[in-house]
């Protein structure tokens, strides 16, 4: 039997969330006509006001529906240190850790493959709102991947003449891993890294 | 930092899709406004016209944008067997066995407790129809937990009258299934239920 063709394009549209595969559509689709109609209305609207409303925070260029987002207009927060994560989602993870500085989102790595440039990832923004807000400490928080890496050299470059602290995240074990099950470089970092304990 | 209004409206909206937690929610949301604001654009229509248009289909009712759906209307299917189902998911389930009889969707098991009783699961129009359409067999096809046997049950017992047969899906192991991880009850239904084997 073939699903309706309303049905069809609701299972489809629903495959662009993230992790929801042909069988998970088809239970969310269902669940939603049949059990939850008030839920699946009250989304609707949620995702549409969102996509109408929500753009990028013009300072940090964090999702926001502000001009400029919450964080940055906190005069709570430290002036002193900046944050460069590459995605919105990271900045998230950082607040778990209780730093209280400001934020700058890339948007994205360099990959001269895909044709991601200095300019695509915002850097320009980026190094222009270095050098108007006088930060002293720069963080480099993108992942520890090959592009991850390369983008973090390339700005650390960029910002080698202007007298700031640029730090990058420490390499090193995880909490709770274990030496046999840790990859390699992850070891090599770690055993690099090594600090002398504190007794 | 908290979330801006918008986007925890639509994480707490998105948690309404079964098996979708917090931190779901959160990489969908950031997906849809970050990656994919076309497909989001595409769902939330998705959504507001199957709600808008899909209802249940007044002979079997399956959701269906129509009065009458395209399974019901399809001349080739056997118009001597009826599947009664308690939902319309197990239509496709049964639909890939290869049956190719009616159907007909209960959308709701029997249980006293809950105030569910014959009406609120559709029991008499099971009952008219099967008096109308003159079938042969009517295959009950609830699942066999409490509520799905007591369901069927009570239907057997309705049409115990009429010269109808009346069965029920066979209980046993299932394919691949190993005897030592399979439980009792389906165990003892196996046994009793084995067949001679043709050689």
């Amino acid at each position: 039997m073939a699903f309706s063709p309303l049905m069809r394009e609701l299972m489809d549209a629903l495959r662009v969330l993230p992790g929801v595969g042909q069988k998970s559509a088809q239970r969310m689709a269902l669940h939603l006509l049949e059990r939850n109609r008030v839920g699946g209305q009250r989304m609707a609207q949620a995702i549409q006001s969102a996509l109408d409303r929500v753009g990028h925070c013009q300072r940090c260029r964090a999702l926001s529906e502000d001009e400029i987002c919450a964080l940055c207009l906190d005069e709570r927060r430290d002036n002193s240190q900046l944050c460069v994560v590459q995605g919105p989602q990271d900045i998230f993870a950082i607040e778990q850790t209780g730093y209280r500085g400001r934020y700058f989102v890339l948007r994205g790595l360099l990959s001269p493959l895909d044709g991601l440039g200095p300019e695509s990832i915002g850097i320009p923004q980026l190094l222009q709102r270095i050098a108007d807000e006088g930060f002293a400490e720069v963080i480099l928080a993108t992942n520890p991947t090959v592009e991850g890496e390369a983008t973090a050299h390339y700005i650390a470059q960029s910002l080698q003449d202007n007298g700031i602290l640029v730090s990058r995240l420490a390499h090193g074990m995880p909490l709770g891993g274990e030496l046999d099950t840790v990859d390699g470089g992850t070891l090599t970092h770690a055993l690099a890294g090594r600090k002398a304990m504190e007794l």
